[in-house]
């Protein structure tokens, strides 16, 4: 790959075809069916951590699905795909405008439609239902859980007396005191009926199958809508010094710290713990993830040509800095200077693979998003040099409120944009990444996905 | 490598004998000799770019040396040791307290003592001295240039009618002004007797062999030291435009404004251009390097069993963010992620190496430099991570204005801090990352090295 339109082309062509086998590897129904296998009434579910379990279907009475998540529909369409007549209906709640186009496509399952990121009474609604499924189960009840990004707004059920008013004012408070998302959720998991293992417990003692799609980089399974299948190792008693600690018992709602003292006292059972025999009848199954994502690029990446190495899926850090750090991996691979074990320099075309999800300080008001912004940044960086090419790509499609999942980057952008009038420099500053790359026509551009597993960063180099 | 006490000490020293192989590799004593060979009166000179070349000492009157930087004392006494009775004479001007214990080791060259970062008398003679030789030289001289971090300041010589206080003056006017470095250095090079490849043109028609120690990442010569051998692809023009530009003409002084008048209508000629001639005469080695010390580290991990990559020396941006990478890399290293072209994941205990050179925006008035404050932040980042170690190391010896080289960073080093009282976050927010590593006695202190190749991070992984 030089610097000829030509080239630049084919090489775009080949960053795409990389990109659609990363995204074709973490769609929510492909992903499902991947891990699922019917034969003979025994159902054989394998997944990327935890070992394969088969159950036999001949000996529960039904198989009934939950769940909630911004891909709850297309995951639950898998599931009746392979289940077929041997489901017997279930829950899920999913995104407002997140339903599939054959609304028959998820057979006996039931839909809610309900609010992201803000949880509305339909939410509320639809998390009801699941809690009351159930409470029906028993042990001749199988349970698969559909788990995706945004499954805990979506599923948001708290505890009784506890209102849908309530729980706004108590991030209202715990946002304006400071609390990091960590301590936010400590609380939310002890005022909620779902969240923090408590599906699982109240399904038990069905055994339950979640099927998880991550949208946390490194894949903490008690973090990932809130973890309503994992053991929650926080207490009533860190909820409450959470409170105590910013100062702000008072400000929260007296339905949420009297319930809080109640568990405090011991009235009310904490969560479930990492020993509690309720996991023993769980199996929890990563569905996709970005580490999943990253590897199928590598695969294709390798497919196609390119001497490949993945690094890492628990890319962090502000999205500008970052940024510059893969322009930095961009110069020493196309320098020859990347080196494997055996001592051998990559082979030209090579390709670095990277993922997980960096934040954005806003600093304008441009219009832009983590990717993009990123794009832009190692414009900057990779400036005038020669056989890099770049492509930052958020999975969902959706890169902050923008309709671009990402960007291209490579050594002629700056130049090239410098002679449509527009400076680089200039849009980073103000936030501005989309309109920048809007107009080079350097957007990379997929419409939703209707998954979530972070971002991937892609560096293709030819010296 | 795991967290017991004893585990981590033993892959502290495997960093420590890393680290040591790295900088032994680009000691300048050393760097010289592993490129200069003598034998039977022919010089053979090899460098890392460039191809070999070898001289008949025999052919020529006299081998002269010249130089400046801060590493000078140490490269003049290797010419020295490796010319011995062939070498006439010569001049390097070096920085103050940075001369060797034996003076008598760089034999017949004069050693100058001076000023860096700022420029002062003695400098300016010293590099007088060197314009004064280079004029004495003919065909039947071999001249060899010295070339090291800080050169630039070392070997001011500014045209006849320019003062040192006029030459203050302007660099108070260009930083206030807001030019960048390359900006300011291309006016520099335009009222200066030796940057820019003047030094070379001066010495013409002597072939000249420039041995170069690089401190700039990814090795531009025209910018190490100010290119004093290399083509100036900046004009008259430039530099003028410069000053109008930023509406300055007016501030600077007069001297250097008719100085830059006269080169701008042709009265003086413009520095040399990359199809000068005199260039042929000129041969450009870089003895040592990033890439080299890197390389260096890469082999010596390799030799102490870990699978090893080496992947950049590029490593740019703001260095807590960018340790916010490293971290990354460090978790999908210890993770297994990290998977090389023949498919195979990098087995543990693993190893990445990466070179470069990251800024830090001041925010507090702590105690710090770049790459303790990369340590502190990955730190942060690692923290309750098992089997990780990252060491950051600055070559020469002196991360910022500390007495250390660098610092470590595990899983425990946030936890460690905590139970002595310190506050990591807080220490990263005032900057002060050399108080806290110093308490934890995690600090790695070197010395000065009398080298300087930018910054190395070592990553060691075993999960």
């Amino acid at each position: 790959m030089n610097t000829t339109p030509e080239n630049s082309e084919k090489t775009r062509e080949l960053a795409w075809q990389i990109m659609h086998a990363a995204l074709n590897a973490v769609e929510p129904g492909a992903a499902v069916r991947r891990h699922l296998h019917l034969a003979n009434g025994r159902l054989r579910i394998g997944g990327l951590h935890g070992a394969e379990r088969t159950y036999d279907l001949n000996e529960f009475d039904r198989a009934l699905v939950v769940g909630g998540g911004k891909a709850g529909a297309p995951m639950a369409a898998a599931v009746n795909e392979v289940l077929g007549s041997r489901l017997a209906g279930g829950v899920v709640v999913v995104k407002h405008e997140h339903l599939l186009d054959d609304p028959t496509a998820t057979g006996p399952i039931e839909i809610f439609e309900a609010g992201h990121p803000v949880p509305d009474e339909a939410g509320l609604q639809g998390a009801g239902r699941i809690a009351d499924l159930l409470r029906s189960t028993t042990s001749r009840d199988l349970v698969l859980c559909l788990i995706s990004g945004g499954g805990s707004a979506l599923m948001t059920s708290p505890m009784p007396g506890i209102s849908l008013a309530d729980l706004q004012s108590l991030t209202q408070v715990l946002l304006g005191c400071g609390a990091t998302i960590n301590e936010i959720n400590t609380i939310r998991k002890h005022i909620s009926q779902l969240k923090g293992g408590q599906l699982a417990q109240l399904a038990s003692p069905s055994p339950v199958i979640s099927l998880i799609l991550s949208d946390v980089v490194g894949d903490p399974l008690e973090v990932v809508a809130s973890g309503p299948t994992t053991p929650d190792p926080t207490t009533f008693g860190d909820a409450w010094s959470i409170l105590e600690r910013y100062g702000v018992l008072d400000d929260v709602p007296a339905s949420i710290t009297n319930h809080l003292n109640a568990g405090l006292k011991g009235a009310i059972s904490d969560t479930p713990k990492p020993s509690d025999p309720v996991f023993d009848g769980v199996q929890n199954v990563i569905v996709g993830s970005n580490r999943l994502a990253a590897q199928a690029a590598a695969a294709e990446a390798q497919r196609l040509g390119f001497d490949t190495i993945l690094l890492t899926t628990f890319l962090e850090g502000e999205a500008r800095e970052v940024a510059k750090a893969i322009a930095g991996l961009a110069k020493g691979l196309v320098r020859g200077e990347t080196t494997h074990p055996s001592d051998r320099a990559l082979l030209q075309p090579a390709c670095l693979v990277l993922g997980g999800e960096t934040t954005v300080t806003l600093r304008g008001d441009g219009k832009g998003g983590r990717t993009q912004e990123m794009a832009l940044a190692a414009a900057l960086s990779v400036a005038d040099w020669e056989g890099i090419l770049i492509a930052f790509l958020a999975t969902d499609g959706t890169d902050g409120p923008t309709d671009a999942a990402g960007a291209f980057a490579d050594g002629n952008t700056v130049a090239r944009a410098n002679r449509l009038g527009l400076d680089a420099e200039v849009h980073l500053a103000g936030n501005d990444s989309y309109h920048f790359f809007q107009k080079l026509e350097d957007l990379i551009i997929t419409g939703p996905t209707n998954t979530n597993v972070n971002d991937l960063a892609l560096i293709l180099a030819s010296g």
